[in-house]
């Protein structure tokens, strides 16, 4: 049934719309290509640095030389940080054909491959003398999960051409780990989901159906209390209710999705009905109840977790990067899985909105939460000090869990995989940008360029390059933020509330243009997410805006505000509101017989792209606005800003 | 300059008012009276009970054994559940003179007293052969947190009038303490407050400065680095910036506010008027900024810890009971440090609101967190597991961390305490219920019975039972609830916002009757506490209110109400208010073009004192209501109330 071929992060084998290989998409520019271009110069080796001066790559070395008991460098889940940065130079050298980064890609598998010992296993924190024995902590020592992160780097490898080395060493260790854990091996789970998805993946791409199987068995066992007590109860690791009986997304929220990413994996090849309808029917709990407006989730610090249903606050989000990455992945199965736009729409959001704020401008520091409130002005970290993972109102270099940097780099390295797909009678366009797609359609080939400064401006131009002679049908998403209002230059076929289709034959030259209502719009939030009750929030395209201290007068914070909605507008710098300042700041009994009033100030304030946000200094910033009684009618005092 | 008398839990050398002891207040009757009575009956003996069950009382007998390396029960620090609950015996000895306790009292004693090593360390977790050694781990390892609550353990039996077993216990444990940290000793401080304010007061009812010596030097290290780095930040202990430095409670709430304890117990004795403002502009800026509307602190699960300013989320509220406990001890040495009514408002709030939520109606289970509002019903706690320490929606009869249920028995033993403090020319009535008091003026005696069915009605009578033949003053506090409008049936000598003093020579059989307005009313918060805009809350007195689902119809919860500032009411049950339903169970993603309306159905229903919820089983609760569009005109459809 599998078979090894090329292609992209996820190849099933039945699907709505086929997945994409390296091979027949390009980034060719516009944000997303600059944001490859910065993986590719600054990200990943920036990550292979950090990695290195942290020790965790030499961990691989001194495991190959016998010394590691006596100096393993970080937390025992480091070796997965180096798995997820191959697989980023793996997708990144499927792009790029960059000699300097093959060899530095060869170098680092070398390492990792001295350490695997001889009956496959490899991980540098376990099982060599002097260190804890093998698997005797399945709930936190995180030994299949990292194997998962090295089978994604080894599929990425294979799905991009090459079966050498890292390939080699995955089927060795996930051959290992079937004789371990497989029908007669050990009835375990690890406590951090992230290999089911991985080992799908690898039967898919190796043909090996015992992967599969054990992925299968992997799935079926979590949620039959395999693992033990948990401080903040068995949801954390999602082994409180089997995954086909659970009802939406729990506990701590990228062991949730990984998880859900798997279980819809082996319910697509196991073509188990009840599997996938159980992870469709969680998806839309969760994304109506649980999901921030930037795709962001995790609504808890503590245990990095979904929080209840509409518990979404602003100032403590914690919507880890991981997790949005984790919520794409998931996305991205159920969209090639069911060809639903809801799922392309909710990929541009977290894409947009939550993964890319990570990243600083620069490259070389990055978000590992993202909040939606910032009240105090950050502390610039120090550059040569490990972060903790949520301290600071900026990005950081590095972190004692370092999961989100590398994350960003295999997204981003691979990004363009997620924007198109093929069918036997065309191309589905999921995402805008400004890119080039080419497939074989019917014998014939099939390729378009997307030219667009989405997500800036709301016109994509779609011009011809290559078309068969015969009727081909190409698919536009109408996201669900244009409303259907998205104006076509040709008069689509047929056109659904998330999408329109034109049936046609094209030529060279031919073009089709789209222009989606890209005007700042004012967005409010049900009235049972609680903590952002009385306040709006402002979006501009599938781009979620923000207020940030610098575009507000000297000595302003974003805590003592409101803001007309009536006052939203676009010029030419983007998106401008009214703001006005108000609460003197006093220590008084803060409940009050009446409502305080009192706007004063006001000032027109530019919003920016939440993304994009704490790139200029320490600032306060909100998505958020407090609806200001002005918008019935109180008038302030103008200033200036600052 | 100190010397052992009898009195209450603190007893400066110098203060504003005089604190009384238990032989000069009685609690008569009403809330309090029935509260201490459940103490003395339910809550006491079911902690005597409970503890014996986890073996933690057994540990001191295992530790006198010298079995004690191969069994120790519980986590490090639950010696100190057996000290509260010595305490709270001592101060209920101190009331009652109930034979049968005073038995159970020495007995358990006994058993701590035989653990007691040869050089005065006394501690079941350390120590002995097969133990980790001494103040290995002062982050948090609790040793001297643990010393602190014996020292008050045995202030409360010697200022009961007892100088036996404990006591000598308390100052060996002390002079050991002084040897190992005192000016010759080590450089070190506990991770967790508390010992600072009880080495004060063991100087004080010993009359032995080096305890309080040594309690100025705890303070003085605290903020200077000692300790080592904690994961949530050196701010968890307080260990970021010196006491005196400081601007605000931060970190765990329970060591900030025990901490701020000891430091103003310190300042007060060393006339140190820098540390003593620090204390004060500390407790303004917190109470001003982080704290709930009940009292309760804690804004974060995550390190049981303050947020930042005006981060007050309902739903997340961790508002600990020991938080509230310690809040409460606070305001009262500030009390009577400065003689200023706004604490007595602080402690009012935060005894009937916060501390009083936590037992049970039955006095056999506990609220260790006390949220504002309840999304999930909770469930039943296992009766006979511990349950960790905030994990339900219902109280549980006992936690892994369990010092909640001993500090509230501590707390209701001795509450008569904090309502009434003398000088020499007068009583001060800071607390209203129903109480006797009775101190020596000017070598005569004052006697007061004070008679009321506060805090659910506003009518107060003061009534003299003795006098001296010469003019005395009467204090009465004016709640700040109240906002100036009591009505007293004498014409005051002085009305100042927080109190009136009426001076005159008292007959036996005067009576003083005051009426504060204690129908419902409803109250907004400041707009920077972004969690509860929108919204509005009802109290009544100085009581806060919930909506509970129990008052309303079947199939509702509180998660999908708003309701009509206006419609506030009193009726014969207390106070209701009229609620309407709204937004449909949907998944649809929750952020849209334009706020969502349509409430329909609308009921009356009642509203509670938020301290007697979750005793009608699993049920929904908030305290901020969200404010109902109907207010603004709008008519829904009455349905009858379930």
């Amino acid at each position: 049934m599998l078979s090894a071929r090329q292609g992209g992060p996820v190849q099933p084998s039945i699907s709505a719309w086929r997945p994409l290989g390296p091979d027949e998409v390009e980034v060719t520019g516009g944000l997303w290509g600059q944001r490859q271009r910065l993986n590719a110069d600054m990200i990943i080796p920036h990550c292979e640095a950090l990695m290195e001066r942290a020790g965790w790559t030499g961990n691989f070395d001194s495991a190959a030389a016998g010394t590691i008991a006596s100096g393993h460098c970080g937390i025992e889940f480091v070796d997965s940080e180096i798995y997820k940065v191959l697989e980023a130079m793996a997708w990144e050298l499927g792009r790029s054909r960059d000699g300097d980064l093959e060899a530095r890609y060869r170098a680092l598998t070398e390492r990792v491959a001295a350490a695997q010992q001889p009956d496959g296993y490899l991980h540098t924190s376990f099982g060599r003398p002097g260190q804890p024995s093998r698997y005797r902590d399945l709930e936190s020592g995180h030994e299949l999960y990292c194997f998962g992160h090295l089978f994604q780097a080894a599929v990425a490898r294979l799905r991009t051409g090459h079966d050498d080395l890292l390939p080699q060493v995955a089927r060795r260790l996930a051959d290992h780990v079937y004789d371990q854990f497989g029908p007669r091996g050990r009835a375990g789970v690890c406590g951090h989901p992230e290999i089911e998805m991985a080992l799908v993946e690898l039967a898919r791409a190796t043909g090996e159906d015992r992967y599969l199987e054990l992925a299968r068995l992997f799935v079926e066992r979590r949620g039959t209390g395999t693992l033990r007590s948990h401080p903040f109860g068995q949801e954390y690791f999602q082994d409180d209710v089997p995954v086909r009986a659970a009802v939406t997304w729990r506990g701590h929220a990228v062991r949730a999705l990984y998880l859900a990413s798997g279980a819809l994996d082996v319910a697509t090849e196991t073509s188990d009905d009840e599997l996938a309808a159980a992870v469709r029917r969680q998806w839309a709990n969760g994304v109506g109840r649980r999901t921030y407006l930037t795709g962001g989730v995790g609504s808890r610090h503590q245990g990095e977790a979904f929080g209840d249903d509409f518990e979404l606050p602003p100032d403590r989000a914690y919507a880890e990067t991981c997790a949005g990455i984790a919520s794409v992945m998931l996305s991205w199965r159920l969209l090639l899985a069911t060809g639903e736009d809801k799922y392309a729409d909710l990929i541009e959001r977290t894409l947009l909105n939550n993964v890319l704020a990570s990243p600083r401008a620069d490259g070389c520091a990055f978000f590992y939460t993202n909040t939606l409130h910032q009240r105090l002005a950050g502390l610039v970290p120090d550059e040569e000090r490990i972060s903790p993972r949520a301290e600071s109102g900026l990005r950081a270099p590095w972190f004692e869990v370092s999961c989100c940097p590398t994350n960003v780099a295999r997204t981003l390295a691979s990004v363009g995989l997620y924007f198109a797909t093929a069918s036997d009678s065309g191309i589905q366009l999921h995402q805008y940008g400004d890119y080039r797609v080419s497939v074989p359609v019917g014998g014939q080939r099939l390729t378009l360029q997307v030219s667009s400064e989405y997500p800036f401006e709301g016109t994509v131009a779609v011009k011809v390059i290559e078309a068969p002679a015969r009727k081909v049908t190409l698919r536009l998403r109408l996201p669900g933020w244009a409303r259907g209002s998205a104006v076509l230059s040709e008069e689509p076929a047929t056109q659904g509330p998330g999408h329109a289709e034109i049936q046609r034959v094209f030529r060279p030259g031919d073009s089709v243009d789209v222009a989606f209502p890209a005007a700042a719009r004012v967005t409010y939030a049900d009235p049972r997410i609680d903590a952002v009750r009385g306040t709006f929030a402002v979006e501009r395209g599938p781009l979620v805006l923000a207020l940030e201290s610098p575009d507000l007068p000297a000595g302003w914070s974003v805590n003592e505000i409101a803001a007309d909605p009536g006052s939203v507008a676009d010029d030419a710098d983007g998106a401008a509101i009214v703001v006005y300042r108000r609460s003197p700041d006093t220590d008084e009994w803060p409940y009050l017989p009446a409502p305080r009033e009192g706007e004063g100030e006001h000032v027109r304030a530019r919003l920016i792209p939440y993304h994009q946000w704490a790139n200029r200094g320490p600032a306060t910033m909100r998505v958020w606005l407090p609806l200001a009684e002005a918008a019935a009618g109180i008038e302030g005092t103008r200033v200036s800003a600052g």
